[in-house]
């Protein structure tokens, strides 16, 4: 959540933040009409969380964090929940075990679209009275809801691209373009730069505070990496190198028998949200490892950025993408680009694929964690992870920043995720 | 499948093959109708599969084995089905793997009722120009469908019973009724006797042959070990004494941290069908694994019989018994008795729980599997298996016989199974 | 250990036990004479113990049932060994973990077999004076003795033939000889047959009570399968057909990348005691799995025998073959044969491998284990194994007998394990 | 290796280099010394090998990296050791696998003397010959021989220490001292700093380049954390206060059930290399994970520190310790001290317990791993661990430096490793 480190994000009005609750809220239950109803409580994989799940897990947001805790005579609209829909909150007590949320059958889908009914209800009754410091946590708690706007679009892929039926997620979805941008090398001089949020804006308790870093002098390539640059990797032997590959990421290869990204089959096509099709060459790769962007890099005699170099190149980019807009020209998946756009040097920056950067994920100096089980959000996860940044096709419109950090291990390949190259100059 | 080793089952007219289709197929679909949609899906273990998946699966083993490799002209429903909903037929080829089952949540349980159908009006039409053999094989899928009947019901117990919800499965089901029957052991005289079919009926191979055992003096406990009896053993200590459990069954205990029947709570309750209710101290014990019964009958200063001393002691029995019969006032749960029926020796034989036998699941002396995959139906599985006896409360009507053999695990307990006593004598 | 049930075996007088005591205890280190100091301490499988963990465990037997429960004013050696080197008697308290022996640097070697002494050392010196149950007991430990040295030689060869070096255990073993002996069937009537000990001589608790079973007419082969007999199960594609094997069977031969016995290297080689050599077409096959030697039958047109088959063809037979004899001329290896003997029906019946029956091990009907701890001896282990007959090339001379019962898994086979195949008729 | 990248190392001359390589060399078996044949085998964790696997590797080193690649002629000790005993190096071949090191008790002690001799007398007769090149490498087999040197302590310490015999690697070794050095923060003001290796000196690869990084004002302890404070964080609840860990630390907590460090023992005694004995107050607290570290920083109120903020700290610190000096008077176990030493600001920087810093483990900017298999020295580690800092009294004299970045999994703690507390200001 916002930290009150080094700078208060701006608290909007209550008439307004009543309206954005509610388009929202909205946009969850929206996103999810495609689905029949047996994709609801589906979890194919523990990290992919079932879609009716999601739709529980962001209405108890509110009820515990707001409602339960703040609203005098507030009743919970079933008791159990408070378990069943607490992700990873210690301090809320002990959740239901992730990697069987896909064995709950009940609660059914009409009893969560009930419960988030309920949990409207009491909140916008409740919202002209709350304090500043509780219209900042509904606000966290809208932006907590978008985070799982993204995660319902990459979980729902995950459950119907595996199935070996491979039912499109809307099958009227068009097929991403390609683009003739050439790669390019754009050099950055570095220097003592500024990180971070500065404040004035919401951001969550990790992208504070604001801080100074030092870096040398830097490129980074005008756009992303492509799938026709993955598949010169993969004919050149790529995943049968050990070379190329960190040791956890050469034992993971082996062990999972890797050989291309998530969901590329062998006949040339790929699942995308709108079913199979053939991979465009020019579009970015995505759907690509940590372990595989780096080894990718390592290939092409580049590396991943660090953070604070992504960062520093995007901050003078306006915050322009394909996100996940839900219009009816959007094929939710990354495609190419034919030239970098005016005033900018890179493109591609934001709402395409989320870009691995070499950081591990961890506090900036002088972080401070919420108290409380809030505290919990984003700090204890600062282990083993990496950062990514810039969004992708899945991200809500109005989501990301430029200090948004996201962040996953780094054999994690289920979200929109791809590479750009960096160098040393 | 049916040997055709000693006698062959007699082959009903075609007429009243296709009423006993059609009731048989119907009455899958009825035990399904008090699900909601969602609990179609979910597989809350790897061996308690979907309900749609059992729907699914009983209509591929008509299309596979008779269909598809039988009618001419005949064109699968999907193609993929024939791999999706293969539960463990190498000849058939690769099955779908089953700890995946509750993942798929295509197709849907619409589709699969479409399935069901178009298998249905297919078998139908050509049932009357099946030749004999064919006839047999759509009996033998029909007492297939049987056998999925009852893991409908414990399946669907077992994932109900596991959601922190506890919701029923049917919530007018009445509660069981108690018993008074004092416990007794009963003689046998032994000696040279027969198991096994003899034919003139329908039975499953590993029934056959008919042979002959030796069998030293035995008894048998009139009745099946109730929950007082079994709570007897808990007070004593018993799940905390190495002494009374096999080495496996000691491993078991401690990894899994067994210390009460499956679905008993610490507050007295269990969970039935009918929902979460008191239990009853002289119904049977159930839902207790073989390494349970193993223990329970050595602290007692008993043993489990043998299948032989059963099935002989049972060959004089009528087959009366609590089969799931869907009628509003059957508990699908095992009851008490207060007397041994009249001209029987023994109480509750069939239809209550399937009784642990001490025998490990293998061929009678001349077995023969059939040719084929459906010689995969039994005789793959005869090794680390146990026989249980007598059929359960969720055993279809007309399904049981003495000669009956079921096999499971030796940890399996989400099976109605319980306990009956045997005695040197 | 031996039931009280039928007979008493005969106590030797305890001049004749001593001698013998002396004899099997000083056997034991002997047979580890010609290993490096480094082979003692090596575990290369959980189930195959280290050497010295054997010279501990055989003494703690004496030490804790007959020292340390019956000698008044007995010091255990150390007290920390009454944990370290209990095998598996619950009864006796926590074991160490079985997993871990391989991890004990200490005791030294030099430590252990200063502990042998110490309890040879009081145990002769009470031995004079133990009453007869004592001294039973004494011989049964001898017998628990034997069967460790037995495991001595096969965890020892685990342990060499698995190192990638394949030292020799003494390499001056002679290779196995060849033999021309046809393969025939040996018709037998069965009928009303006895199994188990009648008593008059030592024999284990589960091989009480003897009893009756009745057996259908069968045929047993008139000897083991040989080399050449398997391989043509394995050039006709045996460890990749599927119908061919037990459910469990191939599962585990998949996951463990099955295809061809222990020990056999792709050169035609195989790994003996005596070293790596070319393999002897007509000796018997071994170091076979149930799962490998069921499968094989089932290829051959055959089955494997059951125990009582097994043990009534043998009823008549002299128990005689190639016992560990520590003779520089035995090659500790199962050799071919050109003829029966004279007066016999069946040719290797006993110490050539341990020939594996598809009976699963259970207790015999009227089975009593002994009181106490010592009731863990062989009853607690009556599941999922099945029972071998006959010893081995590596078993005591002396030590097996018609109604002997091995038991193990049925995917193990560092035991000198085969095949005799049984036909119905 | 060291890079050619900012500066090349010294080249000590030949003769100075023939020195060293002798001493060096011979630490390593003056080491085992103190051991017992049998602790030479024993591998108790994957991650502990045993000592005669590390006098084997380390000569392997020299072997392949020189002996084999570059002198003509040279004929390998034996044939197999290539696999055998090379660690992790791909491009070398397939490693052995390392689970598996303690399971070969051939080759045995005194065939691996053999082959350190062996190879001792070939390179020292090459030594002369060599290329500055190459005796630039034969340093860095120096330097990788002492980094075994110090693994060779942990090690033996760890299977000693989890003995349930706790024999003593040398129990002359004297119990360490405490202090009376009261707790303060030294006061940093950072800036643009410099770290890694200016050159001048030998270093690994992974501290190149030096470069400028930006440090905001920060405070570290002027002493390590001692028994008696980590004793107050157990005494709080720490072990079991979920807001005090990292996500994935809870999960290690509960998962391993870790309650206290590693060797300490409810009596309030801790193993040492000197045997058992009772817990020193004032003494370094050791054998912490990071995941301990972190959650103990976290309940002081304070953080680790960062690897620059640690390096820039100690920058200007004579490196004087108490390294592994195998004088009698060492205790091999870190100590209490009673003042700062004159003209330093922190006490026990070098030489005491590794300090675990919050900096994950990657790349400088601007790293280049060597060509060739060396590559896989450090680079391809650079994922999941964390650096760690300083050396500790394992540690060989001379080998370590402010640049030196030492890396270890978070759950690791068998290495000699402890806290020094970082505070913003």
């Amino acid at each position: 959540m916002q930290a009150s480190q080094s700078a208060s994000p701006p608290i909007p009005d209550r008439s307004a933040l009543a309206d954005r609750y509610l388009s929202t809220r909205g946009r969850s239950v929206d996103l999810c009409s495609p689905l029949a109803l047996e994709d609801y409580g589906v979890q194919p994989m523990p990290d992919a969380s079932p879609p009716k799940w999601h739709l529980a897990h962001t209405s108890w947001f509110f009820e515990t964090f707001i409602l339960s805790e703040h609203v005098e005579g507030y009743q919970p609209f079933h008791p159990a929940f408070e378990t069943l829909f607490n992700s990873y909150y210690n301090g809320v007590g002990k959740p239901f075990p992730r990697v069987r949320r896909g064995m709950l059958s009940r609660p059914t889908v009409a009893e969560i679209v009930d419960y988030r009914q309920f949990v409207d209800e009491h909140l916008l009754l409740t919202l002209p009275e709350l304090s500043d410091e509780l219209a900042a946590r509904v606000l966290l708690g809208l932006h907590h809801e978008q985070q799982h706007q993204e995660l319902l679009l990459t979980d729902i892929k995950y459950n119907l691209g595996n199935n070996p039926l491979r039912p499109a997620y809307n099958s009227k979805l068009p097929d991403p373009a390609g683009g003739t941008l050439a790669l390019e090398r754009i050099a950055f001089d570095g220097g003592l730069i500024e990180v971070g949020c500065a404040g004035g804006e919401f951001a969550f308790d990790n992208e504070f505070p604001c801080h100074q870093q030092f870096l040398a002098p830097y490129s980074l390539a005008n756009r992303l990496t492509t799938n026709a640059e993955f598949q010169a990797f993969i004919d050149d032997g790529g995943y049968q190198t050990a070379s190329l590959w960190l040791s956890e990421a050469w034992d993971w290869v082996g062990r999972e028998s890797i050989n291309a990204p998530l969901y590329w089959a062998d006949d040339g096509s790929e699942y995308r949200l709108g079913g199979s099709g053939a991979r465009v060459a020019n579009a970015p790769a995505c759907h690509l490892s940590f372990f595989e962007a780096d080894a990718f890099a390592r290939w092409a005699g580049a590396r991943l950025p660090t953070e604070a170099e992504w960062e520093h190149a995007a901050q003078t980019t306006a915050i322009e993408g394909r996100f996940a807009s839900l219009a009816p020209d959007d094929p939710l998946h990354p495609q190419g680009v034919s030239c970098v756009p005016a005033q900018e040097k890179l493109a591609q920056l934001f709402g395409d694929v989320w870009e691995w950067t070499q950081t591990a994920y961890g506090p900036y100096p002088g972080y401070q964690a919420a108290a409380g089980a809030l505290g919990e959000y984003n700090g204890k996860f600062m282990s083993s992870q990496r950062v990514l940044k810039g969004g992708s096709v899945a991200t809500p419109p109005g989501h990301i920043r430029c200090s948004y950090r996201n962040f996953f291990y780094p054999a994690d390949r289920w979200q929109f995720s791809g590479i750009r190259l960096a160098f040393d100059r």
